[in-house]
């Protein structure tokens, strides 16, 4: 792992000693206060830190996208520009609901309904589910159509209509800033479903929310057997409304739209439901014309989050790089780098420990030498799964994912139906300019029109 | 580990079966939103979520000490009773400052000096730090006095003043919630002092705080060339200012008083320099008449935090005692309850994976018969080292440490000088009555009065 370990001495050489205070363009104070975040009083009282609140020097948030595809609905996206380790603070966790309200929940007046092929049909208060022998975990949690190309239209388009809006929205943020990572704390599923006696026959549960959409999953038995947790605890405290306050469905290493938030009905059922959003949307269509329906592991994923899209480079020089690494079948047991677009490949050092299912996070010591060049990170999780390149993604779902897509061809994204985008994991590409810029290399490249 | 997992059915089922919506006492609404609590608003928009806020259900907050001791200076303490998990939300994350004054430091105007026996003094910006190869490590801080019996006299003090403001205030909280658990990033201090270039001969660092009060703290080079972190991240965002934004040291497994926040200067020396917070305070007095200066590791410790004194038990029936352990020296191999006094004691299940010095959760199936009894935890780390009880504190610390101290003994603690109470891990004793109420078996059995 540690084959990229240079000499400790000189990081800085040129910049560190006695720079004193005169410093250049500063990255804390981007952006404006947003009306939600209400950082402390310059001299809080002791009853003001009853709940803390960030420094209003801090303001690094989550963008919100208003491109025609994300009109409908309430997306905020994690600023992975920004995030340190692997956990990310609950504030900052990507929000996508399709639809405006974001419900209000009274923990006092929630309840977990257990039907269908059951024994015993239970309904279960809060307060009796927080009686249940309990686990906390860290998983990541990703929307299924995080990094998709129809995202990059989005992003364009906001970039367009709304200039001043979105003048600090990246392509780090905006296209795949729909993964976050959490300890998420709760009862396992299969103990409810154990409670309830499960009858013989039964196969999938259909798991529903109580969002105003009624949102709803079918999953396969095995896995809600497996690992799901019923869970009400993020990092330590009771889940956020935008998770799913107070009960939602963690899902470990599936695609985000299984984690059902608002958890308020378990039906155990001998067969799927094919609801609209695990047919026609959310699934992506094969070569052969059949759909990726009920097909929901997250691949191997990787991502340079320092330096990307959002950040410049101060000239020559050392730098960490520095992402995050994911997989939803077992843990990611390497990342290698390239910084010389893709020639050859070396070790990252991992964080340790490693999470099953969870980010891993990434270091690699890089000393730029000031020419234009393209980083990039690929990842291999523990059964030998790697992180596939655009063009192997192309070949692996047939012409929807050409990359040199047409313009029709990306309208046809947008249209929906059966031609859609999911799962994606390509191998980012950021461009480091002479000038110390950095930029997409990869969706840049498509003929993407808005 | 897993000698204590029962029969997985029927956990509740007396009162589990479609029991519908009639709740009795609920634990959701306790207490009232503060000041600096700014829930999400009912109907928040797109904007009010860039950066998250809790919902206005969820009141658990840090309460704050008012009693003598705690007079001068914030102390806001963490709701141990409701954590999930073993990372403590920066938003609950303890505070104990000796002054009133909660330092605002713009970040582009921080530096951090490192001077003294060094080739080359250095000036660090905020940029420049982290520009340098960092890491992320998840480790516990807890507060040097936590648990202790001077904690104990300004909670009962507290109770006597304020019965309105601390009708929430539990020992749980007031006495042992000076600990808390996050995920820390920044730069190894050996990195930096690398950089510096340690002369021969240094010894010892002092380390200075930019509050105030100017804290400093002398800690032993081979410390800090070992593990010590210059952090300004905390669980994948900034520090928070109560723990010393923009810049602090996390000195792992060492007492609080270490942790120098809001960093600003780092001397190398050749001797420690014998600071007030070094000699009088934060040290204990051993019956050989020295004091523990320079002893700064926290021992092994463990803690029930359900069912605790913040808490009553429903009737007889089944209940996932649950609580961390942690300690200074390594990983936590082993947590014992006992759930009968002491007189027999079984195998807690560890969240897993363990991490290094750490709060590490632990969880124990328990059906309670509805007598009265008393429930302890008691942890052992890697190297086979075991939690005390308060009578073998005693016995090491000599008769300050007495358990059935007198009143007066117990003044001297209030006096200061050097009858002290530091390093504090002794086995907490939880008395559960027949009613269902669990209340403190341990402090409450000193003579202690206000």
């Amino acid at each position: 792992m540690n084959s990229n370990v240079p000499d400790r001495r000189g990081f800085l050489k040129k910049s560190a000693a006695l720079a004193g205070l005169a410093v250049g363009a500063i990255p804390f104070a981007k952006g404006t206060a947003h009306a939600a975040d209400n950082p402390l009083p310059d001299d809080p009282t002791i009853e003001d830190l009853s709940y803390g609140a960030r420094s209003r020097f801090e303001t690094t948030y989550r963008v919100h996208s208003v491109g025609a595809l994300n009109a409908n609905g309430l997306r905020n996206l994690t600023p992975l520009q920004d995030t340190m380790g692997v956990i990310t603070p609950a504030a900052l966790h990507f929000l996508v609901l399709r639809e405006q309200h974001l419900p209000n929940i009274d923990p006092r007046e929630h309840t977990l309904l257990i039907h269908g092929m059951v024994d015993r049909p239970l309904i279960f208060t809060m307060e009796e589910l927080k009686r249940f022998p309990s686990v906390s975990r860290i998983h990541f949690l990703e929307c299924t159509g995080n990094s998709g190309l129809m995202h990059y239209k989005s992003y364009l388009a906001d970039k367009k209509r709304s200039p001043d809006l979105t003048k600090e929205m990246h392509i780090i943020q905006a296209l795949h800033g729909r993964t976050s990572c959490s300890e998420w704390t709760g009862v396992p599923l299969s103990l409810l479903l154990q409670e309830a006696g499960v009858q013989k026959g039964a196969k999938w549960i259909v798991a529903e929310g109580n969002d105003s959409e009624h949102h709803a999953k079918s999953m396969p038995l095995e896995k809600c057997l497996d690992d799901v947790i019923v869970a009400y605890g993020q990092n330590g405290e009771a889940l956020r409304r935008e998770q799913g306050y107070p009960l939602r469905l963690i899902v470990p290493g599936w695609q985000g739209v299984n984690n059902v938030k608002y958890l308020r009905n378990i039906k155990v059922v001998d067969h799927p439901y094919y609801f609209q959003s695990e047919t026609s949307a959310y699934t992506n269509l094969r070569p052969d014309g059949k759909a990726t329906i009920y097909e929901s592991q997250v691949g191997p994923k990787s991502l340079i989050t320092f330096p990307c899209d959002a950040h410049h480079l101060k000239g020559p020089g050392y730098y960490q790089i520095t992402g995050l690494a994911w997989c939803g079948r077992g843990a990611i047991s390497r990342v290698e780098v390239s910084t010389d677009n893709g020639a050859t490949w070396k070790d990252a050092v991992l964080q340790t420990p490693v999470f099953n299912k969870a980010h891993t996070r990434f270091r690699f010591d890089w000393t730029w030498n000031g020419s234009e060049t393209v980083i990039m990170s690929r990842c291999t999780n523990e059964f030998g799964d790697i992180q596939p390149t655009m063009l192997e993604l192309a070949q692996l779902w047939g012409n929807n994912r050409e990359p040199h897509l047409s313009g029709d061809a990306v309208e046809r994204f947008w249209e929906g139906a059966n031609i859609s985008e999911f799962l994606n994991n390509p191998i980012q590409l950021w461009k480091v300019g002479q000038d110390g810029s950095v930029s997409d290399a990869l969706y840049s490249t498509f003929n993407v029109k808005v």
